[in-house]
């Protein structure tokens, strides 16, 4: 799976007409639920630091917002993490290290299935393909953008100057510091950052629970509470050979956090949509999310049917699996939002609140309708072709990294400016380390993935669509895809290597058959994403600019930009919520571990692992009753897996892992009456490590014995 | 609170537009849905045999059901029980018998609040005025009654006819058997039978559990599920002083049921509204049940208050308190129901199969659509002074006695077939049981709430209504309340027995505040009864026998009637469910217990009362691990809390305490997707017993040894 589509997958849109606590509302039996909102992904150069005074009689110095920032780190794999030892030791959840863990396993040695503790240092394994980012500094380069952007040009030339100058500062920048320099867009082109980050490829595995403890309850439970866990995993960070000493790590909080607690969250989130307009909302709701789920369910099916065929195939295609699931349940709670009339509402009124706003300046009125229509005229022209753009597609690893091959043959000769964005210089490195990989290529998986595809794009866009014709060349879906795999060998790292160092040439003369494949459809994929470009992506990012000015003079930055996958601080209350007419508690215990598996008759996938199980008899009622999973308001989304959630004085009180379901329409409105961030607890944590895994020198790391 | 509130009270409409297991459902993941309905409430002289072989190949024979009949007892209080010693053990919930428990404590000696353990025979204490019914036998007597009826009768007149010629039956069926004797109308006036009862009205209490655990979890955790309650009381039947030696009772299931289990239902469902036409179910949902909810959400606001007063005016408004939020919850579940889309189109649906099984037959079709006109036009009428009705009342314990004791002097010297049928010979004995009660009745709670219904009332009517100028007298309603309260006797049982016994003359000759209050209003109240009775009553009595002739010539007697609180029998399967994207399981464990409190910080109203926290340590994983209640997919509805849940064997397995919220909209439809009982484990109860209570002779009873 690629990179976005792990970071959107997990952890919060979707919301059932839950009502809430009949009786309390209508009586007032209830507290009044406070008028708090705890909103906003904020960016670090703008903390949300009035309303913490407000709200929270909290008032942190830049050395709190430093340490929260430079003990945090970002997995991009897709998650987020944090530093929680003086001698780098990293904490995530495990199902953001899956894909790691997994690469790690072999048929013999199974990682994922049986868990593991390196014990010592050198028995850590390295992890073949795995980097993670420190946010060291941020800077404004708004400026210099759009200074790129004359008034005469047209969108696609501003589109095209703008990301030259974007890619031409990441590449300055990258060789000036040796850091890894992005430029993030924020408020949809109101502003543009200089994101430097120091990053770290010697990452290495230190301990992780068996996958059943670590996704206990599996899909059903997931996107639920109460829940009960362990979804943790323990990396170290190495630099020359060495474990890395950070600068700023988390102190563990072996008492963690209770109920009313103000916490934080640092971490990554992915996407969100809060600055959507209309038109994209509709397009989402219309056209995105239907046919992706189409695709979803067609793959899930497809792979639930390869894994059929053995132990063998089923270790394979686990993670999978349980990202597809994943996705399809998210995507199924973000569509459920956007149907939602109560979520539309709130849409309108806050558009209605905006205009209010402007109301005295007829310019920027007339600018952010304007804004407005043109947006909605670029979905118009997309509707024409927006089905052959989304199905004529390569998918699966090897095609994925065949197509790469392809594209960075053609690319990488141009100058940096010109060239597809993902292959510009900055990003370069990063884009080796996933290609080179010595990761397992699993080619009789990949072969379903694409015989699946296309079948499904034959569907969708006929026998004569351009795609189709080049991608099956007269044959069957199943025949092009049995051809496609039938003579390559790209599941060889050397192979890869080879093939990208002969540059064009190379490519040209390959005979490998995903290789001829990748290269006949490229052509047909360039042409639509161009046209995509010029028709939307140039109008959104002109237009968008103008919405986030007419929300500047509106608001002034009182309000964070959408998620983009960059370092963001959340912050909340620990909190219980109402589901249907129940309340549900703020927390478990490990007690509801043995209750739930009880309860279910430990039937799949609810049973226990043998470890648990064994272990029982000599936990004492204190240790059954530590706190286990628990919930809290911060605001979060797919990315910011793994966060570290942190008191008030800076120490690590519990790791986020998931949000109920009820937080999936976060996606477009916060709303803190149902929806929950949901984490696994420190205390819990140390009680595990300590009394079932019997990780002793884990334990006296964590505390900083 | 009177009968039919509570019996509608409890146990299940409301349906939160719960999606299910989205991507499950989406994908096909999970094992199809089986597509038997467990639809049904049966009576005993019509049972679903060829169901039950059918679907569960299980073919019990009439010895089957004279027992579970002969076993089953109804609450006259408002709720089922069944026979579970041959020494007259009875078991309903501790719900049902907590009106009893109340009535037996005091301030020094609080039953409810710390349960209670007789221990020896001698030591059970004699509940003041509860009365049980065991259904003897059961004579269809349908063409008697309409042979009454003369086909030149009006609506009135034929109304009239009818009333008499049941109230003649009740009586000399009474006189003949010594049974209580009730006619009971079926399929809205489709059939009339004749239902004989042997009475026990020597009930005496043997134990309880504290009322936190009977009823953990309070109100937030009310018709929801997973649960932890030990919802039991037993009490046992004396007949001339001795414990009564029944002919059958249930032989207790030490293991109780498991997942999959075919389980039946034996008990006294209140009211369900299946054959409701659309102009009843609109005015239910536009009128009755948004009145219901403004009145009840006035009370108990009104007696939180009065609670807040002190300790001992908290411990009389509990059960009123509990009982009228369960009627809140409920009707908002049942308002929901009707105004869910879904429950709506199977409505039609249904209405539409109906019709298309008449197709043949153009006389029974014209009969069938002038019947539902007919309802329709009567429904309008009733339009006019259906608030007038409704809110023309006098509500509370004493003024509710004062009213009948005014009404029997005028009723008593009429001829039996004229009376207002409460009144009719067959059931003055049970009237008598709870007109003279000993049972404590708390003047200053009921004066509450007279002045807040009155004062609601004369919002609802305005000051110019008959009612209003009557009650009130040109005082405000609080004056007016407490004038009415200021010079009353009847709290006193005496008093009582000495108006009712004074006849006539001492009702208009007494000066008690009460009875004068009552006897001001009672024409008014009698005016408007009388209206509806003609316009109404009648209307749906006649035309529903039309109803009821179109549904036999369609179904035959293939579906059971609508429920009218007399002893059903329901089947179904032992099974969880799913809510939102979580499955629940299909039971819970005394682990869970643990769990849930400790979850909730161990806070109000989930604490454990110190005998339970005390016991913990002591109770082993397999004690801790067994099944404490479980869900099953039977049709019950208010009035079936206490009854057995039975094996195919005819063992007792469990006792029905509560439907989850999802199963509310049954009163409407019956939909086994999500609706469950909710039920206590007959191993929960035993294990509950023995170890935690010490209750171990109890336990040798149950055990038969």
């Amino acid at each position: 799976m690629n990179r976005l589509a792990r970071a959107s997958s997990r952890v919060p849109n979707f919301v059932a007409a839950a009502a809430p606590l009949a009786l309390g509302l209508a009586l007032g039996l209830f507290p009044a639920r406070s008028a708090r909102a705890d909103e906003g992904m904020w960016t670090f150069d703008n903390p949300p630091i009035q309303k913490l005074k407000e709200v929270y009689a909290f008032t942190p110095d830049s050395a709190w917002f430093d340490h929260v920032r430079l003990s945090s780190v970002r997995f991009m794999s897709g998650g987020s993490g944090s530093f929680v030892s003086a001698n780098g030791l990293v904490m995530t959840n495990h199902h953001v290290g899956l894909e790691s863990i997994q690469k790690l396993s072999t048929p013999e040695k199974d990682l994922v299935k049986n868990g593991f503790y390196a014990g010592a240092p050198g028995s850590e394994p390295k992890c073949p393909d795995l980097e993670l980012n420190m946010l060291v500094s941020i800077d404004d380069v708004t400026a210099r953008v759009t200074s790129a952007i004359k008034p005469d040009m047209t969108g696609a030339a501003a589109n095209a100057a703008r990301k030259a100058e974007i890619a031409k500062i990441a590449k300055e920048e990258t060789e000036k510091t040796g850091l890894r320099c992005d430029v993030v867009t924020l408020y949809r082109g109101g502003e543009y950052h200089l994101y430097r980050y120091k990053k770290f490829t010697d990452i290495r595995l230190v301990l992780c629970p068996e996958q059943e403890t670590a996704f206990y309850g599996g899909d059903p439970d997931n996107f639920t509470f109460p829940r009960y866990d362990l979804d943790v995993t323990f990396f170290r960070v190495y630099e020359d050979g060495k474990p890395y000493q950070p600068k700023q790590f988390l102190s563990w909080s072996p008492e963690g956090c209770k109920e009313g607690d103000l916490v934080f969250v640092s971490g990554h989130p992915g996407s969100t949509g809060r600055m959507n307009t209309l038109a994209q909302m509709d397009f989402l709701r219309t056209t995105q999310y239907p046919r992706s789920l189409k695709l979803l369910t067609a793959l899930i099916v497809a792979l639930e049917k390869y894994s059929a065929r053995g132990a063998e195939e089923k270790r394979r295609a686990n993670d999978t699996i349980f990202g597809m699931s994943n996705s399809h349940k998210a995507t199924t709670g973000y569509l459920g939002g956007l149907e939602d009339p109560r979520i539309l509402a709130r849409k309108a009124e806050e558009e209605k609140r905006l205009k209010a706003g402007l109301a005295a300046d007829a310019a920027a009125l007339a600018e952010y309708q304007g804004a407005l229509d043109a947006i909605a005229g670029a979905y118009k022209k997309l509707a024409e072709y927006t089905h052959r753009l989304y199905w004529s597609s390569l998918r699966g690893d090897a095609a994925g990294k065949a197509l790469q091959l392809v594209r960075l043959a053609t690319e990488l000769p141009k100058p940096n400016g010109e060239r597809l964005p993902e292959y510009s210089d900055a990003g370069l490195e990063s884009l080796k380390l996933g290609l080179f990989s010595t990761a397992p290529i699993h080619l009789d998986m990949d072969e379903v993935v694409l015989a699946t595809t296309l079948e499904l794009a034959q569907k969708e866009l006929g026998a004569e669509d351009p795609f189709i014709k080049a991608a099956l060349g007269g044959k069957a879906p199943a025949e092009a895809a049995k051809a496609a795999f039938a003579g390559t060998k790209l599941a060889d790292p050397e192979e890869r290597k080879k093939l990208f160092e002969g540059g064009k040439a190379a490519i040209d003369a390959s005979t490998d058959t995903l290789i001829v494949l990748a290269r006949t459809v490229d052509p047909i994929l360039r042409e639509l994403r161009k046209r995509f470009e010029e028709d939307v992506e140039s109008v959104e990012s002109q237009n968008g600019e103008k919405i986030a000015r007419a929300r500047f003079k509106a608001y002034g930055k009182s309000q964070p930009p959408d998620a983009t996958f960059t370092l963001r601080l959340s912050y909340g209350v620990v909190k219980g919520f109402e589901q249907l007419t129940a309340r549900v508690p703020w927390k478990t215990t490990f007690n509801g571990l043995y209750e739930h598996s009880a309860s279910f008759d430990n039937k799949y996938p609810y049973e226990l692992p043998k470890r648990w199980l064994d272990k029982r008899a000599a936990l004492t009622p204190q240790q059954l009753d530590t706190p286990f999973n628990f919930v809290c308001t911060t605001d979060i989304i797919g990315g910011n897996s793994g966060s570290p959630v942190i008191g008030r004085d800076g120490r690590l009180v519990g790791i986020i892992f998931d949000g109920n379901i009820q937080s999936l329409s976060n996606r477009f409105v916060y709303d803190e009456v149902q929806a929950r961030a949901v984490s696994v607890h420190s205390a819990g944590i140390l009680m595990a490590l300590r009394n079932v895994y019997e990780a002793g020198p884990m334990v006296d790391e964590l505390l900083g014995k």
